[in-house]
């Protein structure tokens, strides 16, 4: 698991507790102030727990900026992280803040809760389904849009994508990453959530892996359908690179991979479209939770499902184009 | 404050916080981890806790060492860190590690507790004396000893100090970086503390001005006596670096500086000394708590405590000792 639960002295409470660091991967950085937050609140989603007690944020500045680039961009990833922890009802509290070589940004998110707050990631049952909360596809779309400013790569590419899908994958790649796992952590609940996890780093094989594993029941993974940021899949294929078809493909503060029971999925999907929180994000089912030795695979030939990219009704690209702040670029 | 106290919506607790990472600065990878640990602790120590509920390790290794490096320094870093949380009776239950040009180390320590448990830093009364736990001189001592190999910035200071004496100061420096404030904490409690802060980055007079501004009574606090480690107020001196005597001087992982009611401050540092804990930890009044209007200042001519190496009688040397890992250089 990615968070910890230690028991606490106090009244039969735990502490559930998570931390993240990395690079920047956006140009923007009130936007990368966002994904930042979100990737570590993602954690605690994974559990199901929809509240975080404290916040602390990690940031080290560039002695590689000029004086003048850090103080344009240090307050803007500051707010774009601190805007994302008040959206998902927290406030950063403190923090370090180091010179480094390169950026970094990051945090510390921390519950205290009941025990019954959160859902233990190992429940699965056979018959249940695999429920996935964003497109992949995040790195290839990062990726593929730092190539458009380099001919060489650009030209690998180049007869499978256009510049404009490339530019509307990385904005959508970029608003999913800034988006809340929250109301998908409140919907396990409701639709009563065996098991979750983040899917980041291990792709959502690696993670689908982690988590069969922890599983007490003996059940096997299987992914069928595999929702990818529109165009992604084809340059994955066209590069070799990337394994997003194997689903090896990092993601940064990717969706949620829940084990529903079946009945209750379809009410999941349909819920977090059309809740006021979720602003129309979109979830699919992905796979099947079959009898088994604790594996995770992808069937021969997934299904690619194209997710398009959503425009501005999603309700972090509003609240953000509100914000004079995104404007910046750097 | 250095930490932060977040209530909680559970049964009157209070969440408490604290981060810090940066950079080696002791040559000895295990020691470095161990003094990592003792600096996170330390803010928690400062505030009277003695108890730390989780511990987030947080690390960055250096893409500029070799792969055999890298095996050899982080295992140690990582054990020097766990075993001197295991001393603050607490466990590494995760954290985060990154790639980067510098090796970071640092951490994130968390205690959920009752708000009888922990001592509000803003109490102190005019009467009280400034109790020093660790002497002064760990940055001074830290470069005296990068300078043995360098013989211009040597020649600078050749004549106030040998190498023996930079040698035994560094030593005596990293042993105390590495000494828990645990015992201080604890004894904060029993000899009624009235606020407390842990040296730092700051110095001894910025963060006595740091405190002083927290109180909620019109007090000052004046500070007559410095204990330094031998030898680093010459260097300080011939250098015109550092500001030792001017309380300016960085220290990492200092000792904690106490507001104690006058007739109890002598029974904490002969306290202090007799724990076993403590390990034969000195302990010195250094100044005064007077009516005022929230300032600290040093005396004109502060006296100087010489503070001569323990050697091997201290717990924290002898426990290291005994661990072979601390032979290892990096």
């Amino acid at each position: 698991m990615d968070s910890c639960v230690v028991p606490l002295k106090h009244g039969g409470l735990s502490l559930v507790q998570t931390t993240d660091f990395f690079y920047p991967l956006v140009e923007d950085p009130y936007m990368m102030g966002r994904i930042a937050c979100a990737n570590v609140l993602s954690d605690l989603y994974a559990m199901g727990l929809t509240e975080c007690d404290n916040m602390l944020m990690l940031l080290s500045v560039s002695q590689r900026m000029s004086e003048e680039e850090r103080e344009k961009i240090t307050p803007l990833m500051i707010q774009g992280f601190r805007d994302a922890a008040e959206e998902g009802g927290t406030t950063v509290t403190g923090g370090q803040t180091v010179v480094n070589p390169w950026i970094i940004i990051g945090g510390v998110a921390t519950v205290v809760c009941q025990p019954n707050e959160f859902i233990m990631p190992d429940s699965a049952v056979v018959g249940d389904v695999l429920v996935l909360t964003k497109p992949l596809g995040t790195q290839v779309a990062v990726n593929a849009h730092q190539w458009l400013d380099n001919p060489e790569k650009w030209s690998r590419v180049n007869t499978v994508v256009s510049r404009e899908e490339v530019e509307l994958a990385y904005q959508e790649a970029m608003f999913n990453m800034a988006t809340l796992n929250r109301t998908a952590a409140s919907l396990m609940h409701t639709f009563n959530a065996h098991a979750a996890t983040d899917i980041t780093g291990y792709g959502i094989l690696g993670h689908s892996q982690n988590l069969v594993k922890q599983q007490r029941n003996d059940v096997s993974f299987v992914i069928h359908n595999l929702p990818i940021i529109a165009k992604m899949a084809a340059i994955s294929k066209a590069t070799g690179q990337f394994g997003l078809l194997q689903g090896t493909s990092a993601e940064t503060s990717g969706g949620l991979l829940i084990c529903l029971p079946r009945e209750q999925a379809v009410h999941f999907c349909s819920e977090i479209k059309s809740s006021k929180y979720g602003g129309g994000q979109q979830a699919w089912i992905v796979g099947i939770v079959e009898k088994g030795n604790r594996t995770a695979r992808i069937i021969d030939k997934p299904r690619v499902i194209e997710v398009l990219p959503r425009g501005a009704t999603a309700s972090v690209l509003t609240s953000v184009l509100q914000n004079p702040a995104h404007e910046m670029k750097w």
